[in-house]
Parts: C-alpha cells; structure tokens; sequence
C-alpha cells in the first residue's frame, strides 16, 4: 500500500479493543498515541503495524505520512468521530499507531529501579521516562502491576518505553538473584536513613512501592537498606513518580 | 438539617456544573473528591457547603457523616449514576465535597515556587503536593494556567491545597518584586549550571516551565540563575512534576 485509505469499520473496532489489557496480552499488540510518540517508535526496535491519522491533521503531519509509507507501514485516515472512539486521550494529537509486542530480557543489568504494586499508568509511565532521563535503563514491575503497554503509560513515557528495558517479573524471585550482585535500596516512610546519606559501592536497584501500600512485606525483607526522602513534616506523602525521580536523581550521582 | 437526604436533581446540575472554571469562578465554588480530600478539607480554613455520598460507601463512611452533620454541614446521598454523572474521575471513592474558594493573600514569602504555563492539571497538583511536603508553602501560579479549583488539580494535591498559599497572579510583576529580596532560579533545558552547584544564600524562589514551552522570555530575564538537572543524555526531557520535585528536594537543603 502506498496510499492513505479511509479506517475500515472493523480495524476501528481492533483497535478499540486495544485499550483492554486481556486483548493487548493475546494479540500482543498495543496503542501509541501522539506523532512524537509513533516518531519514536520509528527510531526504535519496535515494529508499527499501522497508523491512523484524524483528517484534520493529513496535511500538517504529511512529512510522517510520506516516511511511514516509505516503510511499507499501512496509514489510514479516520474522521473526528472515528478517531476519538479508538483513542484513550481525551484530546490525542490525531496520530495513533498499533505497534507490536517487544520482548525484552533480563540481562545481567546494571543499576535498575523496580516498581512494587504502582497502580496509576501516569506514574509508571512517568517513571520509566525519568528512569531514561538519568541513564537507568531496566526498569522492572512486579506481575498484577498496570502494564507497560497501558496507553496512559505509554503516552506518560514520552517515547523512553521504546528505548529501556522494561520488564514484567516476579519481582520477589528477580530481586533475589539481584541481591547477590546489587545493593537494593527501598524507599518506605517508616525508613530513619536519609537518602543525603545513601552512598551505594556498587550496581544498586531502587525500589519503590505504592503511595497506599507502600513495598510489599516479601520484597522489603530483601532490601540491603530502607530510606526516606525527609520533609518538613507538614504533608502525608509524596508522589510515587516525584519520590522515584529524586531516587534516581540521587543514586545516578554515584555511577561512573 | 441532621439527617442524610438524596440528592435533589437541580443540585446534581448545580455540581456537575462546577467542572467548568467560568462557572467555578462566578460561583466562588468548587469540587474535592475522595474522603481523604474531605477530611483534609475538614481540617482547613476552607469552608464545606455540602457533601454528596454514594448510597453504596454510606455505612462505611458513617462516622465521616456523623462528623459533617455536627457541623450542620447538609449531607446528600446519590445512587451510583448521579454520583458519576457529578463527578470527574472515573473511579471516585464514593465521597465528594462542594467548598468556597478561599482567598489567599500574597503576603511577604520565605521561599516558593512559581509555576509558568503548566498546563497539566495532575501535574500543578502534584507540585502543590510536593511543595508541601518539602515545607514550601507559597505556589504561585501564573494567570492563564490550569486553575487551583481544577477537579483534577485538587484531587492531586491530595489535600495539600488547603494547607498552602496558592496563589494566581500576574507572575511577572510578582516576580518583578520578590527580585529584590529573592533569588530566583529558573530551570532550563539550555542552561549549564548543574542543579548541585545551587546554593542559595537567601531566600530563594524556584520557577518551573511547561515541558513543551519552557520558561517564558518575560519571566526568564527576571532570574538570578538558570539551572538544569543533568541527565544521561538520553531522553528528550524531564516531567514537570519530576523536575520540580528534585527541584524542591535540593533547595529546600539550604533552608534553616
């Protein structure tokens, strides 16, 4: 195909479907929404099996049509009705892609962060593109997490999904075999070690829990050491991803 | 009134219709959902006008109840469609308040952070979250950005709204003024200072861009000293939140 063709009704109802986790993990296919997001699919290993472009916007994004088409990679046309039924972003750009499965492995890793039971896809997504932004490029969640291919968590990565390893694991049994090569540094609130006094000797996973539950007890017991980000004592917590981003601001000051 | 009645529908539309700022704005009202939001709410100067429960959570949340009507403060019930139809996340927690704006003065600031252009409701929450627990208690926001009294803003401040200075102002004339007895750091993408090197010897404020616009010119000639918080090179950018957490984490070390 070397044309744009008008979105078949049953490819729009595909990709509806897309958004559900049960559908994504059987056909191992998910949704990237936004043009900067399918541009980084594009430089990654990632393969887009199509793209979808709201009519408004041909004309604007006719530079991405003509390089996708140069890829043999279909692009359809959808109207506004259209293009928001198959969309999960209230106000998408007017690009989407489907892009398929990439299977990541677990690799004898540096520094990773490791994310225990986060529930909302705008943090997880959050913290993998922080995670990239200081270098830390494994990041590991724990099984019945939200997954990586949530389309908030994608969207929320800005592209760093594309670019990391992210893995889904037992997170109990993986950090087990880490323990041996890494120092495991857990964030929790009840922690008196100020992470101004964290100075990790050599490769270290960061884990952080959720904001209601804090780090399961199973994985807590496997930490070389608990931490805490202090603060003045006036509010009850922080934000996952904020308390993520100053653990990974604070620990890659120590890698080489 | 000591007793809980259903919702009547003029206030059902009288709410749903607190989701548009114009609206918020000319009626000095807004809304704060979850319970958590509603205690914190309770423990605050801000005033509650009502309080609408889901039939379903009503034995649970009993004693919250018993609280309110203390207070003669008029307690509805709504069955599960009313409640969604009111409310603006998807997976409310069942409680939701309608409270008074409270005006909060510019008065002489120790530190603060100023947010220009952020225009996502989650993340000027958030910030306001942070700021508070770092104990930095003004956040000024420039005029034309997200509002405080946003739905979303306010469930993510997680009740930290109601503790802090939020204030919308014209953020060039502020900072125009608080230049004499400030210094002022802004974050940059360009800047060549590494957050580390900060050290402020007075009270400081620290100024946050939008993720796609930066810091705009106006504001950016107003600054001591441009900073950045330096990464591995590979990602594009940090998010706001992120970079105003790690922002606030390192600052507020030099505060007494």
């Amino acid at each position: 195909m070397t044309t744009v063709q008008q979105l078949p009704e049953r490819m729009r109802k595909f990709i509806k479907n897309l958004h559900i986790r049960k559908i994504r993990d059987a056909d191992q296919k998910f949704i990237a929404e936004g043009p900067k997001i399918v541009q980084e699919l594009l430089n990654s290993t990632f393969t887009i099996e199509l793209v979808v472009v709201r009519t408004d916007v041909v004309e604007t994004q006719q530079e991405l049509i003509t390089t996708l088409l140069k890829l043999n990679i279909p692009v359809y046309t959808a109207n506004n009705y259209h293009f928001e039924y198959i969309c999960d972003a209230k106000s998408p750009q007017g690009v989407v892609a489907v892009a398929s499965f990439y299977h990541q492995l677990i690799t004898p890793v540096t520094s990773f962060i490791a994310l225990d039971g986060i529930n909302d896809p705008g943090n997880v997504g959050t913290i993998i593109r922080t995670a990239h932004w200081f270098g830390v490029q494994t990041i590991l969640l724990n099984k019945g997490s939200v997954d990586r291919y949530n389309p908030k968590a994608v969207r929320s990565t800005m592209g760093s999904l594309f670019h990391c390893n992210v893995i889904e694991t037992d997170l109990q049994q993986t950090l087990t075999e880490y323990k041996q090569t890494h120092e495991l540094y857990g964030a929790t609130l009840e922690a008196t070690l100020p992470i101004e006094e964290c100075e990790p000797q050599q490769n270290f996973g960061i884990i952080i829990g959720s904001e209601s539950h804090g780090i399961s007890p199973v994985i807590r017991k496997l930490l070389s050491h608990e931490y805490t980000i202090m603060g003045a004592g006036l509010a009850e917590s922080l934000n996952a991803a904020v308390a993520a981003g100053i653990s990974l601001y604070h620990f890659t000051m120590f890698v080489e």
